[in-house]
């Protein structure tokens, strides 16, 4: 913990490092960023660091470290676990990293970009399309969130079937460790077998081994073709049947798959006046499927998914289906996909859950757990749908009629939580998909996460930060008791 | 180090442990085990254990960190680093993962199969087939490389440009570690953002941080299409521009490009005398490209590959190009290829460097490499060879005409590598893309790796394996300083 008689000569330090862009200590300036965008957690710090550089970010850690300044690196503020929040001890320095923004280089004929830690992810979706290619991850923050921290988090998004979370993306990395020495893996080597992946270590640590600074990412060609199709299930297990299907005949092109209930439909055609249903009837479940392709035209895709989804009806997997007949009415499709949470919230209180099993188990999984839930949790109604294709399920469970917005949630709530928490990790599952631990999640993972992985993930986060010094409280806590220096 | 005085009780418990099949001190039956199969390494052990069970070598392995005696884990031994062979001290256990060699459950579904160590990659490929589907990763020695050795090693081969390394194909892992606990994240979630990724972290790591009991793998659906081309060019760097004009059309179904300059072909031709040229005339250099596919049939994709090459051909991009009319063909291209090696050992002493550099620069790299070497090593040729979508480079630097075999190569030969790794650093590449560090490697790793990096690699060993019990002197060294305990 820092001593408090260090810090005026530490800011000084860090002021004359930084120049006036870089460094404040203005609570009105820091206020913003001080709270987690949901408003969750709230915390406090002794000073909000801005560097332009990799080589201030060094330096700044150096100084942090020969002070025993904690550092909480910051991207967009849009992280979905608090972790980039810092404590309310007001002991550590907030790192914002969007002052270095700049991409790089851009390589089209590569297939390569390299981003600095704060460049916002629409600004790489824009540079990559200026460059007649695509960076094959995208999500609802998009407008805010950075690069830094998507990779930090290992964020995931609507395309992850096909490509991958951002592990996938990320050819070479550039980290600033406890110690102040920048890791440079920025040129990416397709082969090289040089030892421990020390570039996949840092991806999704949370900031708790080192800070990204810059990153390489793969880009990929432009899209040419895109088809996006509706299709109504007689049961969870159908669309299950319904993905290895169309995956067969898709091949590599099938980009997005995600399922709907029938009574979050209905909530959602509640919520929205304007929108419709895509189907007539009534089906158990929905099925959104996307196919996209870097060679196909959206005709030739059209034919080929058509053909794909007759088959399935002959073979009993669906019972209806369209495919969109123009790019509009494929956003329509995807904005009732995308206003579920919303037409959730407006129900009333609600525990959500970013939870993920076994592939071929998630249909058992959501047939088993809502039950289990709404039994020990009268009143409450268990909700699921999400990425079928990854395993990611979006588990909602809504409060009891009546139940008091605010109070629910922090009394019967974590109770409903900590029972998904167990019953997916019985499941052999994830109590963490894709938002990551931050601090929101750090109790439960030492409650439930294997003991091994647990002693080995405190063993290297106290070999690489012995002092504790990166993003403390977040993820994975060090025992005081193995420290050695 | 161990103590002799331990080694007898130690060796005792052992014995019971794992019963008469599973501990030997046979010297007899040791011999053949204690020498890399290349022969460039021969060790001593106190015993070989062949353990049949991961709670086996679990147990093992906490005996022997009781007794701190030394592990050493092999696979099939057929290692290009000598990292499965122990040292000369005879203080470390061999330990033989062959026993366990069961496929423990297959499911074509979801595309998953469950490995232990020992099961050989042939066996892998034929169970695949049964079940009519493919594990995408082979190489040449699949008929005794063992899984556990291909994850320890993160293994490549001829379909990494589609496919990747093995580090691609493993979706869990169960390994034991240094304290004899077993870490099992054998159940795959395609989504799990629970902090540090310790199944990346493994993979590759030579057995220096934990020993690979079991993995699940990736299936992919059998092959449906292949064809195979062979197309002479005028320029390795008209190669690049054919790889990228190819990889276009051709999309993800392209899934090798292998690059043969004409006096490589030329030996070959020498050294098989059966074998013909595909195409009339002379070419500066020849690629060999495999396209691949799960959807379409080979006449779909050899009209494709046809159209693609005649437009490379408008575009001066090759010269001549044949496509394999039939499988026997195909094979006798691929022939051609995997003769390179032996048809250069033909002709004399001759250095041979498992190298990378980035994809983009390896024409460049080619170009100005050789004739420096050469004109360093007088008499001396340079030839390069490989994998260019990878920007993985065969890099044999053959021995003056009439020099001594075994004597060149230990005088002359290692000033010609450690050049050969100079110039491949300076270039922003590996000195070992595929094969890894071992031993052969571990010295020219510390002379020339970013030392940032390998104060990391160090950090964790230490923590993982703080007596450096897991297969000492291999790929990273521990820095006694650094140790606490």
């Amino acid at each position: 913990m820092s001593d408090p008689a260090f810090l005026t000569p530490f800011l000084e330090k860090a002021a004359n490092l930084l120049g006036p862009r870089g460094l404040t200590t203005d609570a009105g300036l820091m206020e913003a960023w001080l709270t987690d965008w949901r408003g969750r957690y709230t915390g406090s710090a002794i000073a909000m660091a801005a560097p332009a550089s990799t080589e201030e970010v060094a330096a700044l850690m150096k100084l942090a470290a020969a002070y025993r300044v904690p550092i909480v690196p910051q991207g967009g503020n849009s992280g979905m676990a608090g972790g980039a929040t810092p404590d309310a001890t007001g002991t550590a320095l907030l790192l914002s990293m969007r002052r270095m923004d700049r991409i790089r280089s851009l390589d089209p004929d590569a297939g390569q970009v390299v981003c600095e830690a704060g460049v916002i992810l629409q600004h790489l979706h824009d540079a990559a399309e200026t460059a007649r290619m695509r960076f094959p991850l995208t999500l609802g923050g998009k407008g805010s969130a950075t690069i830094g921290g998507l990779v930090s988090t290992n964020a995931g998004g609507t395309q992850v079937l096909r490509h991958g979370t951002m592990r996938a993306q990320v050819l070479g990395l550039e980290a600033v460790l406890a110690t102040g020495e920048v890791l440079d893996t920025l040129t990416p080597l397709k082969k090289d077998n040089r030892g421990f992946d020390l570039k996949q270590l840092l991806i999704g640590s949370e900031g708790t081994l080192g800070i990204v600074t810059a990153a390489t990412l793969r880009l990929l060609p432009a899209a040419t073709g895109r088809v996006t199709a509706w299709a109504g299930l007689p049961s969870i297990t159908a669309a299950r049947s319904l993905l290895r299907h169309v995956e067969r005949d898709m091949g590599e092109a099938l980009e997005g798959f995600e399922v709907v209930p029938a009574h979050c439909l209905d909530s959602v055609l509640a919520h929205l006046p304007a929108a419709r249903a895509p189907l007539g009837g009534r089906h158990e479940w929905n099925a959104l499927v996307e196919c996209v392709s870097a060679s196909a035209d959206s005709t030739a895709l059209y034919e080929r998914l058509e053909a794909s989804l007759a088959g399935a009806l002959d073979e009993a997997l669906l019972e209806d289906a369209v495919i969109a007949a123009n790019e509009r009415q494929a956003e329509d499709f995807w904005l009732l996909r995308d206003s579920i949470s919303a037409a959730e919230r407006a129900l009333g209180p609600a525990m959500q859950h970013d939870i993920s099993v076994p592939v071929e188990r998630m249909p058992e999984f959501i047939l088993a757990a809502s039950p289990l839930i709404e039994e020990a949790f009268p009143g409450t109604r268990a909700v699921a749908f999400g990425h079928l294709g990854d395993g990611n399920v979006h588990f909602h469970v809504l409060a009891p009629p009546g139940a008091v917005p605010g109070t629910w949630e922090e009394a019967e709530g974590k109770a409903v939580s900590a029972r998904v928490y167990d019953l997916v990790t019985q499941w052999g599952g994830s109590i963490s998909a894709e938002h990551g631990i931050g601090q929101m999640k750090v109790a439960e993972l030492a409650r439930l996460h294997d003991p091994v992985a647990l002693a080995l993930m405190t063993s290297i986060k106290q070999a690489l930060d012995p002092h504790g010094l990166l993003n403390p409280g977040k993820l994975v806590i060090p025992d005081p008791a193995a420290a050695c220096t």
